[in-house]
């Protein structure tokens, strides 16, 4: 089985941007699985789990403080329950796609990663366009639907679908997104 | 005014892929529409047009052999009225997005460009993702309904949907797209 | 006058690799001098200083992790006088070039800076690397040969000669590297 | 073994710019054992051949416009030697990296390319900036010292010890940059 790194997108946000309210509706309802799927994946050793968060513009932030602002913003409870491990990869970002201006490739390649799981926010924005940039450069993609959330729900299911039909995406929900553990590892890899 | 350039993506195609049939269809649609709004262009001084083309997987294709092989395909009529006048830049292509692996960034900047008017095929994967690529790296989008064709009409207008409302892009009528002519240029730039 | 950016490229180093003692004989050449054009270029307002730094292959290590792990390493003293100050953008990088992997490119077309002032180690490697992604990029360069240091005398001095007659970079003092400042600005922009 | 791709840079060239003359010289002391090269690389199966050449700003250029440019400039006995056979890849490039706006990297993971043995002009320029792009890219490099030509001969040589040194190169004569031919291959792969 190619090695998975599951990519958490976009989760630490203090949700008082335009459209907030209507995105945290849907947060609210995948938080939990998300959660659940985070912890699985970052128990695996066969499993890169991997922080990809926008910096909103201030390149001078660093992780502690893109941490400490979406606690400090809206809605924390959706924050509380999927912030990063201490020992993730946490990468920047500045622009829409996970790929653009951020090391994530050349960390995927150097891991020998094949596949991503791609899971966060915004379905029909964030998600859709580090899937586009997954899928030309050739990572299998797999993306469940109770893992992402949406601002506009009808646009969210096109994203899904454009995925699953044209990037070759498995859409497959949480529970079917890791494959079974070879084995009961005791430790995490690194 | 911001200067424009028309991308004319995927138009030399030679109807033989999965789809094609259905495709085909779409592009009969706005076959007229987009020959007319090249030609308007081309004349143009302050407008650069510029093809960006799938190689289909052969990097030792020539610009000719893309050219004739479209010719030689399933639906000639789809190609002739859009063929690339000889002195456009023609940037070969070999993955979905026209900015992914060519030098069509770099042109853009060196040119001065800000605003970019994607036409071509298929609305919503090749134009979207060049679209979203244009977006991340801060150039303006227009997208003329007219000129774009669609594989799959709903997804084709989500696509169109997603570029308006994520992506800032106007999405107007060919007839609007390009300025007022600030004068009638006898010859062209370059 | 373009908008200048100031980069200051891998200063943050425990000194605990091979070749870091050559290496720190050289830094202690320049640190002095550094650490004045940083407070100048901190000071005003129409320059940005940006830090751009290796992560060591630790993705998961944070801004505060890299600043105290330099301290904590053999040559503090190369470290404290080149201390990112709070406000700074800081950016990490992966590989050798400031710009791959990175946000820098997106950064700088933002700011809408036009030349870059490089700054920091190695000359002839991470130094000599982001000149040349800086040239392909359309950026000017400044380097001064004060505010640079080398593991191999003969290779830096090479380096210098490849920017300066290969990349059209202007190889000048710390001293004449920032333009007279327009005004004395009290405060700071952003 | 490791699959290898040898890559031809820049050697279609009218060879009328500044340090054309310079440069000529040294191309003629190269040519005969790159055209060799060339032909050893073109017979193997287990070896792509891939052009990467500069479009000199001209972006309307085809193949054929390069060819016959180059042939029709003041050293067609550089050029005749080293001609594209019609069957490889051929990139055009736009700055001085052969990676930077083109699908050189793309082409080399889709073939599971991991060495690439570099050759053609300028070693202190073009070469030695392809090395950079592939050596953050990971990619092995090898470079025959009797196939690269330079303007500055001491440059040149700097540039070679760069590689050696800080990039892992591997710097050896033609004759033993490609490894024993696994068995006679009577046909050319694809």
């Amino acid at each position: 089985m190619a090695r998975v790194a599951m990519i958490v997108i976009d989760m630490l946000n203090p949700y008082r941007h335009q459209d907030a309210e209507r995105l945290g509706g849907s947060v609210a309802s995948i938080v939990k699985e998300l959660g659940g799927l985070i912890a699985r994946a970052h128990e695996r050793d066969d499993v890169d789990l991997i922080y990809v968060n926008d910096n909103y513009g201030d390149f001078a932030a660093t992780r502690e403080d893109l941490v400490a602002r979406a606690l400090a913003g809206d809605r924390p409870d959706l924050v509380e329950p999927v912030l990063p491990p201490r020992d993730c990869p946490f990468l920047p970002k500045v622009r829409h796609s996970a790929f653009y201006g951020t090391s994530l490739e050349y960390l995927l390649r150097a891991q020998g990663v094949e596949s991503v799981l791609l899971t966060g926010q915004v379905t029909e924005q964030c998600v859709l366009y580090s899937a586009l940039d997954a899928y030309i450069r050739q990572f299998a993609i797999m993306v469940p639907p109770d893992c992402v959330a949406a601002i506009h729900p009808d646009l969210g299911r096109a994203a899904l679908r454009m995925m699953e039909r044209n990037m070759s995406a498995r859409v497959v929900p949480a529970a079917r997104c890791l494959p079974p553990a070879a084995r009961s590892s005791a430790g995490r890899r690194r």
